[in-house]
């Protein structure tokens, strides 16, 4: 199994586009497992970074992100998010999955800065083509995909939760959500601009992306980045409610319907990958853009100290 | 005059696609009726399924849904209410149409499951097409259109209701409204999405789809797939404000932009029609979905007794 | 420098498309200033309709519409425009534009409709060149561009408002904003739609452009038209609040990240801008139209004495 994974790990991170739109299901016919791939032996496994456990009576798994100090996203946690998601994707008993975390107070940082700071075009290609693999794995799934935000979740994290179907948010104003890339200096890509105006419209995107806004959780539920706001200590009661509910519809209409929603979008990356993995690489190796970079890892360091 | 309904109801129903685009506006050119077609001489009409009584003071129109027990569209329904808005659509006098329901409790139960349950593929392209020149004529329509629904209205009742300029409901919890195919274990088609999405947006039209949501009054104004709530004798009083306050408007002025606000939608289901009709025969004959549908009708039978 | 306004004015309305195109950023590459055209020295400039006032130590310029009697946009007044806009764009020390009027209890009464009556197609084209050059500048800008609603707002002023970054309105429920051009039996075209389709979504921008609706200040927040509602008295304070907001970011990633959000529908107009003219020209030649507009400026005088 480790060969396997190593060898997803080397598709998705050297050899380029993963046959990833094979597994999107297309108006008038199920989405099914492509026949060619092996069905991994998937029960409860865990990793350096990821843990996942499998309800195997509900069909839930449960993703829980355990990278301390804040689960950044750097290219291991990637590669493993991707290799985790495909293992469930590939089991015929998992029908949803709740991604949440295990830190307290920090759902996920976003992408690891330190991936884009100092280090070579072939480092900044292998670490964005990750970056899109997760979405694309992730906003195309076929499984009911649920975020329980418990805790901040800027930038990539707030990417991931915007990539599932439903984002349930701890009710605490001290966690914030936001795609907040243009305080740093640099600027979302166009595939998360899409996946957010997917989900609270082009006004409220235009306006939050160029202020790089980070919304406490009750402004989060107001302009419709969360769905739901919940109690902390309630959180996992009601992330197996709201999976009920998603798991009640027939899987193949509601893969279906999905897919229709959001195939245009995940079309678009699909069709200029390469070029989006140019314009990360050109963009983030300026000068002016690797200083931006570094003040905003000092200002944090300081922060912490 | 009945030679010429059968004509028309040939036209629809088996030989392709109506010439219907001829009739929608284009930017900078008035909607005109085309010269080539006979103006029908249309005053109060009545015929099976819908009553049409025209006020000619007015000039509005009021279609009455009367098909008992639940005004399901049927071949028939189609049939006799797109000759319906043809006929009103090529009466000068005729300006606006209000569409609403003779059966209590009831605007329209949708679509018809028997005319898709072991039928031949013939049957199943003849019901399509005919669904499909419904939802062209009444969502490119060049009279203002006002659904006022007086009872519950689920999945093609609901689209029904999308397609007019405006919608009155009966403010009333037990009725309710929504796109429900996906609780069917069916899909709604790409065209029932696209005018859906206009309405409510694209994530409330992700989310309503996936889980098949059918929304009490009350929820479906919060959503936006209804403009008003009215208490249920207040409807006619309501519905005869609203179109006055739109008929206030010049007609060349609304039709335009009318024209220019759903061109895009309308378009792409002219571009695609046989494709759809195909994919509907296709996905429908499948023994998985004829399946579903028995079971869903065994359910509604057992309900019923 | 009167020399070079004068050519500018001829490029923009008479010799065709400006390369405005040229400015747009695009993703990857910092927005930059073309090398080619010289830097006007730009401090404070006072013209015949607008005041332009230059703050250097904030960067922020604030332009004053002081046409009376209502500040319409005639050849004029849009040629001044653009020229102010152009000159601020190409200073360096401008980092954002706060837009309001002079003129009590309006801020601009939209496209000045003497322009559009009785006149030769050469002038028409004239004009309607200098209302695209004026949205494309503001809507392309690089500049903060913030709209200090203190009036009236109806039509071409709405458009003006719809155009910048973010809108704060006087709280006054007697002043309107609306596009309304269907009151006056035109039609808004396609980018006046497409800019309020992106401030207000496609279904409240369906309902205002067939009814031509004209919102009081209250109700123009509730839809989505003006982002906040301030009293009159501190419009002013609360702009340089705002502004500086949108100052504390970082330029190149705010302007990259607001081009990407705008560029498809800045596209489409650059794309099609002779054509538009065309339509324009013959649609306002027509008889009806002439008519309606004559009898839409009677109307005005009569209130007016």
């Amino acid at each position: 199994m480790a060969a396997a994974a190593a060898t997803l790990a080397r598709r998705i991170t050297r050899s380029g586009v993963l046959p990833l739109c094979r597994r999107l299901p297309v108006w008038g016919r199920a989405a099914r497992r492509p026949p060619g791939l092996p069905l991994a032996p998937c029960r409860a496994f865990s990793n350096k970074k990821i843990q996942v456990d499998m309800n195997e009576s509900s069909g839930v798994a449960t993703m829980k992100f355990k990278s301390p100090p804040v689960n950044s996203l750097n290219l291991d946690f990637l590669t493993e998010f991707c290799i985790s998601l495909e293992k469930l994707e590939n089991d015929r008993a998992c029908r949803g999955i709740i991604i949440t975390s295990a830190i307290p107070k920090i759902f996920s940082s976003g992408l690891d800065i330190t991936e884009m700071c100092g280090k070579s075009t072939e480092h900044y290609t292998e670490f964005w083509r990750a970056v899109q693999e997760m979405w694309l794995r992730l906003y195309s799934s076929n499984m009911v995909t649920l975020a329980v935000v418990n805790g901040s979740s800027p930038a990539g994290g707030c990417l991931i939760a915007l990539s599932c179907d439903y984002r349930i948010m701890a009710d605490n104003p001290k966690y914030t959500i936001g795609l907040n890339e243009a305080q740093l200096g640099i600027v979302a890509p166009f595939w998360f601009k899409d996946t957010f105006v997917n989900v609270v419209g082009q006004r409220v995107a235009e306006r939050s992306l160029q202020l790089g806004s980070l919304y406490p959780a009750p402004e989060a539920l107001k302009f419709g980045i969360v769905d739901e706001l919940v109690p902390e200590e309630k959180l996992q009661e009601k992330a197996t409610a709201v999976m009920a509910q998603w798991l009640a519809l027939p899987d193949h209409a509601r893969q279906i319907t999905k897919s229709m929603m959001r195939k245009a979008v995940l079309d678009l990356l699909v069709a200029h990958r390469e070029e989006d993995i140019k314009n990360f690489t050109s963009f983030v190796s300026k000068e002016s853009i690797q200083k931006s970079l570094r003040m905003y890892m000092e200002m944090l360091k300081k922060k912490k100290s």
